[in-house]
């Protein structure tokens, strides 16, 4: 199976108003409530492509107790949450009606005992000795430590279990200096990182880093690898419209998929810029469309950048 | 025992966020909850008051938990809500730390089925057995009957229960007309009530409609009420300033403590003045300084408009 830690999970709540006025009173016209948390996320769609996963990280509370039951209602997904004392954070995310733009509120997240983080551990470890392969993704809560990424990474490699990190700040700083096999950095993230804001340059300065192979997601304009076997740029000819919520999450599942079904870079990239476009244009945040996914993924672009300056 | 009738509790989440941008995502500074829904407010400040409350209406999911929950951590107040299928409405209000504004998301409340109104409605009859009063609060959930508080206002005068009713809109029309012995509007569900705009005339107009005492808040210009035995405007010399979330359900209480223990008008309404103005006052929205209170009880005036025009 293949492995999503969340160790921030979240329950994500959208609610639709007609127009988002600050300091005004808002009825608001539908709830919608859905796991969330970026490894959730990537779990849901690695499970809609057929992989088995198991998902785990943290989970308490009654936001926990939601995420959970909603959880239990997703196939081909298992459920790994460790229990915790505090509550699950929630997302809010309010859509206005009238221009299609979201306004987010994101909680920071249950406080983590020394004891719960000590807990975790120890299942990670045990459900690492039947992955294929481990994705790490997300924040960290309050109480976690800024080297747990760091940490996590080395336990997967010395598992022999490849190890992909999607994570920002100084915990992707820490963990990239643990030698992940992959990296998926957003612009904003990869310059963070490398204090470079020119694509080619900074993977590679994300390499020197540490990290075995980057992938770099830049919006519209596709993915970015810089790998051992090589160096690509995966695009569509034409920019898709829709909601970008998720379409990173569908990326880090369309890699790793690629990665235990053993494909060659190009054939990854492909299927993860049309996971991510197709998650764009889905009419249901997050999700990605599944028959926009068939048409798009024979029309991306793979140019080899291999020998590029 | 005081009885409150919540028929669309709420779990208040209250976020702190430096400044609300529409279309932004934003870190929530600090997250608060409380049980809510303007009966369930009543209910933790007439406790507050001294008095023994009972709180029913509908709770359900793990939002309604969460609700119980932190009811059973409130003194004096006993749960008597009946669980139902749906979950228990969240309101969202969001406080910006830069202008002090807040912004309210108000989410519409579960479908309650016909099988869940008729198992609240023999509750409420075995809870009135009991009761020296009631007070009916707030907006209906969906699949209520917008009649809903007509008939529990007959129900309690048959039982010889003396009952309060604090909605608006439809609900608040047939159930005036079902002869409650008070009503407490605001200044715009009077209007809206009555087609009038001027307080003494439509005060008069809901009295005409059915109500035997009505109360009329006015925000700053305080209270108005038109009884039976007379007509009083009561107000503090200057206006207070701070959060007016709650002031109206404190207002509820100290009119319910006010008439269970058979003060005349004028203390009833110097004492629901104070306790709404101390709850302006508060530091903690919802809640009310019980200093503040003290000392805004004695400074309180109380004009005799029995005779004005």
């Amino acid at each position: 199976m293949i492995l999503t830690v969340t160790l921030n999970t979240a329950l994500d709540i959208t609610y639709r108003v007609r127009s988002l006025r600050p300091h005004a009173s808002h009825r608001v016209q539908e709830v919608i409530e859905r796991p969330g948390g970026k490894g959730v996320n990537v779990a849901r769609v690695l499970a809609a492509l057929g992989h088995e996963v198991t998902a785990t990280g943290f989970a308490g509370g009654d936001t926990g107790r939601s995420v959970r039951d909603r959880l239990a209602g997703t196939p081909g997904v298992r459920d790994a949450l460790v229990g915790v004392g505090g509550a699950t954070r929630r997302t809010v995310a309010v859509v206005d009606e009238l221009t299609g733009d979201t306004t987010q509120l994101n909680e920071p997240g249950p406080q983590i005992t020394p004891a719960e983080w000590a807990a975790f551990q120890e299942t990670y470890v045990r459900l690492l000795a039947s992955a294929s392969a481990v994705a790490l993704c997300g924040s960290l809560p309050p109480g976690v430590p800024v080297g747990a990424y760091a940490g996590l990474v080395r336990t997967a490699r010395a598992a022999g279990v490849p190890v992909l990190l999607d994570t920002d700040g100084e915990p992707l700083r820490r963990g990239v200096a643990a030698r992940p096999d992959l990296v998926k950095p957003n612009a904003g993230e990869l310059a963070e990182l490398t204090g470079s804001h020119e694509p080619l340059r900074a993977t590679q300065d994300a390499r020197r880093r540490g990290a075995h192979a980057v992938v770099a997601s830049l919006g519209a304009d596709g993915l970015l690898a810089h790998t051992p076997e090589g160096r690509w740029r995966a695009a569509l000819p034409a920019r898709v419209h829709g909601n970008p919520t998720g379409a990173g999450d569908s990326a880090v599942a369309g890699l790793l998929s690629g990665l235990i079904e053993d494909l060659p870079w190009p054939a990854r990239l492909a299927r993860a810029v049309a996971l991510s476009a197709a998650t764009v244009v889905s009419p249901v945040a997050g999700e990605f469309d599944r028959g926009a996914y068939e048409e798009l993924v024979g029309r991306v672009a793979v140019t080899d950048e291999t020998w590029a300056a």
